[in-house]
Formats: structure tokens, sequence, C-alpha cells
């Protein structure tokens, strides 16, 4: 399911941060090199990589790649850097610091809280408090304002249960009130963030089918009938978050990618984020939705050591 | 500030598993040998007690436990003999579970998400899932009503930073919306759970000082005038377990002795989830809130087995 190739037997991470060390040192930086490593090696490997690194060679290796590279692919390699909560963190983090707040920023924070795993939640909110000293939910609240802020926030503390498990009779409840809630456009209905922020995702994915069973068309369908606010357009990303977050992601590439210009921030932080986990289904989806290839999509919007370090996470041979 | 009393050196984890195999067979029970051994050792003590018990004798400490003891020492012990994390996720689950949920009940679940660490809540959560196959927040979605629901969702879902960091100003402006709030008896109000669900308990408790200061109050006493109701009382035990748990545990310890026969399992949950965090600060509020001594009362109160443990965990010799 995730794209990431890792070379079997892989290289002890001392020898990766000797290999890296050489790629930064001296004249000229081995791109190539970083990418063929770092590239190609999962969270706990990288993560070992740094540690090495760091007590042969007294210095930070994200510091080191910070100093020595540029551009899109600079800030890549740094996020891929990143141990995954400690990465969502940051990105959290950005979002709520930064001056727009509409729900395409605020989209990360769903993410973050729909797409992975509850255990996964659990570590970013503790590396939120690490690094921020203060809670995610604290900065959601003094940053998004209300009704975004009360979805948001039940969101991100949610700790669901993890296992398949699915109540039909529980799903057919709840599709209905979730029904009732849209019908009367009342968006932030308490009811609607009790279901999505503690359910299951199996039991949510259940009950958006009794939902398009039961009332004619997929939930998304009649938020988007409620209004085009950041409400609407968050709610919707919510729902395809849960329901199927590689569908979510092929959208937000496809988005990143079309036009005029090309979105960097978004088109890394979708393959980032998401290479350990689920690009395979991204790219088929990807294909089902627009008919049109993810790789060669990326690499007709990409070039040079960005476009390689995508492409190496995406599983190509550079 | 813990009243537990562990032997140094401590024996091994092989020697007690013993000494309880001893104490429970054959004719008749050793009482005081399990008040001795386990009244005497700390969670992680337990822990390795339990396991060491079941590797040598192919059962269940605990299940041995329930069939050899009786009453309200039995379920004592066994409430003592959990890790915890799992013992707070019963505790949870019963009241959940139970016929009667007003704030008496409830407040169980208050203590669990307001008068413990961040951690040892996440650990609740995390027990909570595994033994009863939904989250937390489901189970207290589908028990309890609006409005109490909303309050203890977000409570139960907190992840506070933990660290000692308090801002002045924003103690000012949070005691104000709190007293906003309370003035137009919206007890409710979202913006009363977004501070006692997010702040840390630092801030929080400047917070509260900044009302008494501001508004020539202590917060408690204007929920109080709010009204009689299940919401008034169960906010007023938020506020308490937040800013002197200590005190709010004198009064469960209080409440179960006074009046006309003793509540047992709340003199025994007060004892036995404080009995390492925090007895000793209890006793000194106890003295100072009514002027009499918890070790005498709890003495006068309780009888055998029961009374020996319970005084055992304060840190008597029996």
């Amino acid at each position: 399911m995730a794209t990431l190739k890792i070379p079997d037997p892989v290289p002890s991470p001392t020898d990766d941060a000797e290999k890296l060390r050489n790629a930064v040192q001296g004249l000229g930086t081995d791109e190539k090199a970083i990418i063929q490593i770092l590239g190609c090696r999962n969270a706990s490997q990288r993560r070992e990589i740094k540690e090495t690194y760091q007590q042969l060679y007294k210095e930070s290796l994200t510091d080191r790649l910070r100093s020595e590279l540029s551009g899109d692919f600079r800030k890549a390699v740094i996020l891929w850097t990143y141990d995954p909560p400690e990465r969502d963190a940051k990105l959290a983090n950005k979002v709520l610091k930064g001056k727009k707040k509409g729900a395409k920023q605020l989209q990360v924070l769903v993410e973050i809280a729909c797409a992975n795993s509850p255990h996964h939640l659990q570590a970013v909110r503790q590396a939120y408090c690490s690094l921020f000293d203060c809670s995610l939910e604290e900065d959601i609240v003094s940053a998004v304002s209300l009704p975004l802020r009360k979805l948001l926030v039940g969101l991100v503390s949610s700790y669901r249960y993890d296992k398949e498990l699915v109540d039909m009779n529980l799903a057919n409840s709840e599709a209905a009130k979730l029904h009732e809630a849209i019908k009367g456009k009342q968006l932030d209905h308490d009811d609607i963030v009790f279901v999505l922020g503690t359910r299951n995702v199996y039991q949510l994915r259940a009950t958006f089918k009794c939902y398009q069973e039961n009332f004619g068309a997929p939930i998304e369908q009649d938020i988007k009938k409620c209004g085009k606010d950041d409400l609407e357009s968050l709610l919707r990303i919510v729902i395809l978050c849960l329901d199927s977050p590689e569908k979510h992601f092929a959208e937000v590439i496809r988005t990143a990618i079309i036009g005029l210009g090309t979105d960097e921030d978004s088109l890394s932080r979708a393959i980032i984020t998401r290479a350990e986990i689920d690009t395979t289904k991204i790219r088929g989806e990807y294909f089902n939705m627009y008919k049109s290839k993810l790789d060669d999509d990326v690499i007709g919007d990409t070039s040079g050591d960005y476009k390689d370090f995508l492409m190496t996470l995406l599983g190509a041979k550079i």
C-alpha cells in the first residue's frame, strides 16, 4: 500500500550516516545520494540514521541538510526527515500561526485527525505539547473562530476505537441524525461533532453508506448543498478523510498540480505524509478520478532534485 | 505526598507471590498477609507480583483474590490490584453502564479527567478501548444526555500541557469569559467547555484566582448560585478537581462517612485512587475543612479487614 522502497538488505545506520556525511561535505552537495538514502528508508530507520549521525559528527543532520539544500527540495527533505508525529505537529502549528486560515489551510488538521491512526494522532498531540509549550487544542481555540473551532477541537481530541467493529443499527440511526442536522443546515450541530469525533472509522464508513442508501445522496453532496463556506468545505474534507483518505489525497495532489503554477507545499505534504501509508492506493484513486497517471502528472509539474525526491518516495528508481 | 508505605528493601516479586499463594491456599485465608503485601506495594510492583504469580501458579491473582475474599474488603483489594489505567477505565464503565447517572456518579469521570496527569488520562482512554471495545467518549455520548454530555466529552478528551506555564493576561481574559457565561447562567457555553477542557491546570488555577479577585466571589460559589441541578454540581466538582484535587477527595471521603451508613464504594475509591498520589495532602485538607482527623474518622466508620486495608494504604502499621 505504501510506495516507499527500502533496499534489502538495508545498510546499517552507520553506513548511511557516513554516506550522508560525504554527501554534504566539501565542495557541492551530492543531492542524489541524499535522495537515494533518505528517500528509501522508513521512519524508524531515518530516526536511527539521525541519531547515529548526531553521535558520529556532533551535529544535527536536519540542520546540516537545511544549510546545504534549497528551495522546495529542501523543504521536502526536511519534512521527510522529521519523525512523523513531530512533522505533523509542525505542519499543524504552521497552519495555526499562519495568516490565512480557511478550509484549504485547516484541512491539514483534518488530515492529522481523521486520516491517521488514533495512536498517531495521540503522538502528534504529545509532540505538539513538547514543541510548542501548549496543547494543540489550545492553539486551535485561540486561532480558529467558531464554528470551525468546535469541529476541529472535537476531531483532534478524538481517540477512536481502532478495530473493525460495526453496529448497523447504530449506523442507521446516526445516519438519520446526520441527515436531520444537514437538512436543517446546522452543520455545527453537537450531533455531527459527536458522531464524527468519537466513532471508529469503520463504523463511520457504514454510517455514510447508510446515509446514501436511506436518503438518496452521498452525505458530502448534501453538505455541499448547504453552502460554500469554510465549514461546508472542511466538513466535506472530514467525511472524505474518514471515508477514503486515498481519495482525499488524490484530490490534494490534483489541486496542487492543476491550474497556474504548482502548489509545492501541498504536493510535498500529500506525498510525504502518505508515502509510508497508502500512496499505492492514492495512485489508483488518482487514475480513477482523473483518468490521468499520478506519476506522469507529478513528473510533468516538477523538476530537478525535487522531482527526483518525490518520485523516489513514489517508488521510482532515479 | 502519598501515604503508601513500601518496605525497604522491598521483597522480590517471587517472594511476594509465594507469600500470597500461601495466604490464599488451604483452610482459611490469611487476610493480614494479603494486606501487608499488596497494601504496601506501588502500581508497578503490584503488576510484577501479578505477572510472577500468574507464571508460577498458572492462575490469575486477581481471580483468586476474588474467590477468596468477600464484601467491601474484596472490592477494595481487587480495585487496588488492577493497573491504575485499567482500574479507572473499569470505574468509568461501571458508572456509564449503571442506572443512576447524576453528578454523584459522574464525578468519577471528572476525577479521571481533571484530577490526574494528562498521561494517565490518555492511558485510561487506551485501556477503555481495550477492555470495552469502544471509546470512552462513545459510551459517554450514548449514556449521558446534554448538557452534561458536552462537558464530559470535552474533559475526557483533553490532553493538557503538563508543565507549569501561566499567562496572566490570558487568565484575566478567560476569567472574564467564564464570568460572562456564568452570569448568563449558560453553564454549557462553548467557552466554558473550551477553557476547562484545553488549558493546563496551572493556567486554570491562575484563572480561578483572577475570577475571585476580579468578580468578588470564588467561581464555584457563583456556579452554585446558578442552580442545584446536576450540571451545577458537576461543574463545581470540575473546578475543585482542577483547582485542588485534595479538597475534592477530602469532600468525597467526608460525604462517604457522614450520615446514615457508610458509602464504602466512594470511600474505597478516594483512598485507593489517591494512595499513590496525594493522600497526605488530602489528610491535611480534611483536617482544615472538617476539624476532624481523617484517620480517626475512617477507623470509626469501618471495621475488620476492610478497615485494616484502608488504614494500611493511609500509611498505618496494622
